[in-house]
């Protein structure tokens, strides 16, 4: 019988973000982080501490979060993905369990991640979607918020476009590698990918674009609020985190 | 001043069927109807009895339900479909209101259905579809349920698709028109068009087509079950109602 020691694992996670204050820990209600603490600690027998790759705000959804964490277990990685999904809520699900580097860190060690977000534009809501996606009812320009969206592309300062920005201690330089718009029936996705994100830059984005679509800006106001660097005003709203899910995080 | 008159509305309605006990009015939980009934008396100060297309059970969702009822409002319908939906809950939606001739029935002048059932293929189930789709982890075929299911189409006694067929009261023939099984991605899904269902008879019969999909009965078994008009059995289980929806109705 082999001694279980103490190896890194990591770890893909996909959660539906409605019932949980975010992934972080927090005081008064429960987080993605703490079930997924909570449950590793049944299956190991001792305290776990997860870290993931970034937090998630309340009701922001991931299809691939990453996350590491140091378990002292004789499970293998296949097995212990199992033991987790049996526990789990069907809420988070692991999608994928394997060994890790012992200096890989989700957070760290990660090159670009992707996030989508997901808007029903039409007069009423799908009932089944309304946790899922933002519901915007009036018309949307989809081809000028394309145009708007590529003129994130690059290296900027984003301090417009991220809430509680906290300048003094944090660059909000990042870089943006793709930001794509498009419509599928009444469906319209926002794909953005880049080097990381402030805090709800993806949102602040993509509420800026909601009012570009609707004609209430110019694609062209997105390089002058860029260029500006001054701090995020009311032309620049969170769209609701309903509609955000964390899709991808690329390592080297 | 117009006097308000008694007048006949027609409803298309989406549910998201997961928080209540289906569509018709039960003792002790909620239901779809019982919420539609109660939002109407609100809005119209009499009350109100909404007739359905049909029941749909527990957790099951619609798109397309359609519904008619009697109200003494001086509203027109668009401006009622907008004060319902400013007033009930976000996973009931009107789609559409309409003013329907005095002897429109929405169950006895229907004369087609369509349910969709959404099947998702693969090891994990993303969790934002948990209570929209049925999770079938292990390897289905589509192309042999596809196969399966054309052997539904036609007059056919649906004895041993039914649960509770109640044989002596009602026939158990009904005519399918249509019934396609493909796939997308790890997504499957099952459209089915008929001129009535009996009852779990869409659930019946795509349980056995799972069964069809994964080795453990043949297509060709279909037509034997169907001509053996004998009752249900447990060759035929009940797929679960979360991947179910009342898609669409047709009348003349």
């Amino acid at each position: 019988m082999t001694t279980p020691i103490l190896r890194r694992f990591r770890f893909t996670v996909a959660y539906d973000g409605t019932a949980y204050s975010g992934w972080q820990v927090q005081p008064r209600s429960p987080s993605v982080q703490q079930t997924l603490e909570e449950t590793l600690a049944g299956i190991t027998g001792h305290p776990v501490k997860i870290h993931g790759s970034g937090r998630t705000d309340q009701g922001v959804h991931a299809c691939g979060q990453v996350a590491h964490t140091d378990l002292t277990t004789r499970l293998d990685a296949t097995s212990l993905l199992r033991a987790c999904n049996a526990r789990l809520p069907a809420d988070i699900r692991i999608r994928s369990a394997v060994l890790a580097r012992s200096d890989f860190h989700a957070r760290r060690s990660a090159t670009r991640k992707e996030y989508r977000y997901f808007v029903w534009n039409d007069a009423v809501m799908p009932p089944e979607r309304r946790l899922y996606a933002a519901h915007v009812p009036h018309p949307l320009d989809v081809s000028r918020m394309h145009e708007a969206a590529r003129a994130f592309v690059g290296k900027h300062d984003f301090a417009a476009f991220t809430a509680n920005p906290n300048r003094e201690v944090e660059s909000t330089v990042r870089e943006i590698f793709a930001f794509t718009v498009t419509a599928r029936g009444h469906a319209i996705t926002f794909r953005v990918c880049g080097n990381g994100f402030l805090y709800k830059q993806v949102r602040s984005m993509v509420g800026f674009l909601l009012r570009v679509g609707a004609g209430a800006e110019t694609p062209e106001a997105v390089s002058g609020l860029l260029d500006a660097r001054s701090s995020r005003t009311a032309r620049v709203p969170s769209a609701i985190p309903q509609g955000l899910f964390l899709w991808r995080v690329w390592y080297r």
